[in-house]
């Protein structure tokens, strides 16, 4: 991935309880960065596994719907990923686990050969749950044999590489997360995952506005630090004065756009919205459940009532669109909320807060608040490449620049997102009728 | 179910071992009776399970396709049957395993009420496949307390109700082997279910024709020993004289037909065999594979060479219909096949041979052969009642009498039918384009 | 078509006012055969053009769903028939009108080539109906030629092709009727194809029940007159006794059947039925719209109230089923429809009277009544081959036979049938589903 | 539309020889304006009524995928338009031709209320072409006394509107185009819609890149003459320095990229791209057929031999871009297509100059040739609002903003397009894989 070769590694890398893991010898020379290589990678490597921890080898194996993928397939397939990037180019006596899980875990490189058809990763039982276990105990014993024995040249080509493959992990991390919500929610019998307490009593604060001149502003990231080749390159932009809203749209703010009959007002939502409105029966969020009256929502702890003053999530751009419009305001741009953003401490409510589901957001909070974890917020920008954007030469070069296109760019990162993870360049993106990521919305307006 | 209320239950039933299960005592008074009811129960429940026993928590996960169901959903919806309609009308204290499985495992007894749908039986992780083993041991308890406690009368009405969700756990112990057949071969990695040799060297005998002089002929079940209600009633048919052939159409025939362009030939094909043909590109057998050259064939012992001797299995009616066509005969209908067989012993390749595959015809084999066991015969007979027919008050009812309509009917039994199970008045059927079932053919023709 | 040829023409053939047409010289010597051929064939040609009379060239070019084909597109075709089976084999200096019409004409003749798409037959606006009038002058020219110019020889080879072509040429007329049907249906100002008098006031007939003994029958055309192959060979069927309703079930029986709930009761309904019913959103027989809580009727002479004395029609297989289960009654196979219709005269309520529509039964009727038009009556069988059936050899087998699964038969003809073209041996046959004929029923059931 | 009202109708309306249309009176006071509204208001219809003119009633009905609709729909659509935005609010006495036609012709208007299924309007035989002839004079007639009759405060509320559905109108002339071909084009005859002359001999310049300096810059509408709401506001974005090339990619450069084996390779595509290419086959861009090893085109004027020199044209977003990726370029943003263009004159290969496809550049010409006519050149912009955009209240609000996801702009106007309707800041958008436009495009880079 040639933008982020010869970047310097995140120093903003926390480990799961959220504190700040040392990374910052990670170019330093000798033993010393070796380890931290090791340290780095166990840690990541083992929050997979933690996280798949409460599922039994049924839950693993079950695909509810083409995008999702299996629990154990997310951990097969984070482990080839090292595998074919990483062991087999450099490590000279690796032995392949097994030579047909190329073609099983394979996600999308087409570069890289034949592939087992996404739509159809839940049709396999074999490997086993405990067989994708030693999977990835084969390729984590090879990959500390190659640290451990990797001379300074090859440390040097290493260390991205593997950064690389750790971000790709914590992406897949909260894939994980996000997928097996959705097949527990096609259970009838509604399973809980974790078990998480509801949020205490307390008034959040009301809708202000907070502004922004706009002007000749600079986005993109800068090559401090790990980013996705997608983040880059840093560019200029003309932004017109605006504002953004402090907080995060509620479910109860949600809830009386539908009472307002917003699911049937044609005039408020895109053509392909109303469309997909129709066609799908949607009626509320993805998750919301009317039960004899009164909605309740269902979350990886199982299903609860609705709390009016949590974010919505698991809406569409389409809904988020509709509900902007009917509101008189609209979303922002990911310019807009990227010079927002750009200041602000990466902290919120992320995967290790355990509360996995938005919480409200702090009564006595000024200024901008939930702008990192809690839910990804939808902005009104098309995915596409920033000017002088050019993917990597090779199959990493197909890592995100080929899905530029019926796209919508989502900024900040949620409550399943790993620690660390995400910043305020990070561009995050799925098609605008996707619900079942942690996606809500901010509104903004011109000034 | 009315019709075989009244019926003495079948005395030919065998154990796992083809051996005779003693059942002649089922309905003599007193302990006899009650110890031939729960040994019966025991012999037919033990052998699900020892089905399943090759197969992980996620193969007993896994649903194919719309028509195939997990193991593990076979294993409770057949447990359901003996809780809605044994248990809980019969025990008077009987205490539902859970609540929520009368709308997990219920088919399609629209009577009874809603229920999951069909297609997403393969989203429900949970119940795990431990659960569902401890509701089986549950319901085998109650049933054992049932029978040991039932006065005469009760034994009475307990009797068919038993013998016929006896007979329908083993339709199900069926549908589990070609279901999983179906669920491996959908992996790349085309796991075997079981270890099985492959038929020893020797030839089959040529194709010859057994002559039949038709004429007014009585068929379907005459109420001695359990039926299904779609066997009965016994009613006259008028036959022309037929022939039909000494032993089922082998694989090498075939083979035959494909090389000759069998599947590029409109002319010999149906209309909706031949658009079916081109929409699903078919071009062999399901589970066939050529491999460089070499005809491969997919079975529960996993892949091997295509045997040219070995009757040809999981074709459709359209293949079947087109081969006779082709060779110059046509299908026989279900009322000469079941003249032809009538008189035969029901012998064969079923379950317990553990072939699991059907195997060539004996060479010295004399008359007809393999009319019971190795493939499920089509007929060129589409499904219909017979005159008379009535299917029975309530939920039982639906068992047969709704599906008649767009299917043929199949006779004989296969190499995964388990023992005792079939007849010669028994009638599979399916939609004609239906490949999964061990389903092939024999010849047949005007005298 | 082999087993029409040698047989004598049907001697019942009218013309379009009802009037016998003497074809009793058709196979005489001389210039009064050729005489009758040609006379014959004018009469039928000319009733084609006369129904598309009303009909404006926008008409005649659409195509509403797959199995409805263009007015146009029936013109064509048929005169293709002729084309092809008639005038290039037969007449030596026969110039093709245009080469490109084998493609675009041909409508389901494996053996002949490829062609056009049947569900793209709607998106030919060339030829203009205008071309196809000249098409069809210039078949017609030469048809006129050859049969005056031909031998005593070629006579005896042209008859029975001419006469397979012209019954071909009337199911298109009966065809062109419904689909032109269908067509203005899907139009919101339902234009009114001709214009016609609802039926006048008086009283049905109460249901009552005439009765037959069965045994050992026979059924099947027998050879006198023309047949096309499906109904023969005439062949021995063993009835039990049974009944026949005296008249056909009306919309009004069908209304309380709705206002019971039937559409509601999946008990009633075959397996596929009710999910049809489900996934079609049916609530009514096809062209019934409730408006204020009346009860409309969509007729070729426009949109009217329902008579409820009139037979209900465009309703599919499995409504006529479900109707006849929850009447307590079924419906009767085919064997037992001929077996009663067989003495009665082919009289009725046919094209000519002009009501394009069925009427009521009349008050004063005695036994059997509206056995032949009104309605296709359809039975519970399925459409298969007779015992000994054998297609003819080359494209003019594939009229009937390739036809034969998944489809269930009907008797008796109907309001838009022509005039001589069916009797009590004739089959048609339609998918269980299908709903735009003119399709209706009457009960059955055991004596 | 609120951001036209006020604005100056355009001054460069030609009319159908390409002659300047005195407009400049448009806003003046008295007869004069009246006249001139009139005058140009006939101009435009007159020219829709012409391009209809070569078709027959056939031709007219016909849709042959949900996107196209058939001429006579175009032609009572853009008359709907007039009556129900201009004639209905403002003209007193106003008789509406038929109140059924508020059903059938609107397009997409949710606030105006219900309409007839946009898939369903190719099953409309009536009205027929006639009726909508008469349609279309009733119409004209009370547009000429509206506007003759109107004081000084009504024509200055009639102007914008009119200029509105004038310019509604020649979308729809050009849609029109597209349209019938892609109708034709489905006919195995492949009519002639009319007769062009192919291009003559002579040589296309080479491949060179004209260089521009970016910065900050303005694009959108100012609010000089007529544009449609989505093309404002005008204002402020950032370029980096780029380049374009001087004229459009060829069909003989498009070969190139198929024998280079374009559509096989993945990695040049994007994902969604790639998955379009093999769900479709697509082989070539629409309408090139290779027969007997030679490459032919349809076009408006039938099927003839490709010209290598001539642009390529009918591909969509994903081809244009895959090409551009091959070519190691990319395609301009819609910034850089405006800024490089917003000094030229408007003037290229339109409708009027007859040819109804694109023309190979001038072998003589000098920089940027082919900005304006010959094909519409998709842009790498997907089609958002500009900052600041507002849609207007009420029903022509939905115009254009409902439109904004999902879509690519495309920049310049096509053969097709009638004269007068495109300008530099005129912003065309179709989904990316839509192919039946006449889109083409242009390759640009960084400097």
């Amino acid at each position: 991935m040639e933008p982020t070769v010869g970047h310097r590694p995140s120093v903003r890398l926390r480990d799961c309880e959220g504190r700040m893991v040392a990374s910052t010898h990670l170019y330093r020379d000798g033993n010393a960065r070796r380890d931290a290589l090791i340290g780095w990678y166990r840690t990541i490597r083992q929050l997979t596994d933690r996280l798949a921890e409460p599922l039994g080898a049924e839950d693993q194996t079950i695909q509810s719907m083409p995008d999702v993928s299996p629990t154990k397939w997310h951990r097969a397939h984070t482990t080839w990923f090292f595998e074919t990037f990483v062991l087999k180019p450099h490590l000279a006596d690796y032995r392949e686990y097994d030579p047909a899980f190329g073609y099983l875990f394979n996600s999308y490189y087409e570069q890289i050969g034949e592939r087992h058809p996404r739509p159809q990763r839940g049709l396999l039982s074999r490997p086993t749950v405990e067989q994708i276990g030693g999977y990835r105990s084969h390729v984590d014993a090879a990959m500390q044999r190659l640290v451990e024995t990797a001379d300074e040249a090859l440390c040097n080509t290493l260390a991205p590489l593997v950064e690389l493959g750790l971000n790709h992990e914590q992406q897949h991390q909260e894939l994980l997360l996000m997928d097996i919500k959705h097949v527990f929610s096609c259970n009838p019998l509604r399973p809980a995952y974790a078990s998480a307490q509801a949020p205490g009593p307390g008034s959040i604060p009301p809708t202000s506005w907070i502004h922004f001149d706009g002007g000749l502003v600079e986005i993109g990231h800068d090559g401090t630090g790990f980013a996705f080749d997608n983040e880059g390159p840093r560019h200029k932009t003309w932004l017109e004065p605006y504002r953004l809203a402090n907080r995060l749209v509620t479910a109860g703010a949600f809830l009386e756009f539908i009472e307002d009959g917003g699911y049937e007002t044609p005039a408020i939502w895109l053509s392909e919205g109303w469309a997909t409105v129709q066609a799908r029966g949607w009626k509320a969020p993805l998750y919301w459940e009317e039960i004899d009256g009164e909605w309740q929502v269902f979350t990886l702890a199982g299903r609860r009532a609705l709390d009016s003053r949590e974010p919505v999530v698991h809406v569409s751009y389409y809904e988020a669109d509709a509900f902007a419009r009917w509101a008189g305001h609209r979303l922002p741009t990911e310019a807009e909320w990227e010079t927002a953003a750009t200041d602000l401490p990466v902290v919120g409510n992320f995967v290790e807060s355990g509360a996995l589901h938005p919480r409200p957001a702090a009564g006595d909070g000024a200024g901008l608040q939930q702008m990192f974890g809690d839910v990804w917020e939808w902005t009104m920008s098309p995915y596409s490449p920033y000017p002088g954007f050019r993917p990597a030469e090779g199959a990493i070069g197909e890592y995100n620049g080929k899905f530029m296109v019926n796209q919508m760019v989502l900024r900040g990162g949620c409550c399943a997102t790993p620690p660390g993870h995400t910043r305020a360049t990070y561009r995050n993106f799925f098609p605008p009728d996707a619900r079942w990521a942690f996606s809500g919305f901010r509104l903004a307006d011109e000034r």
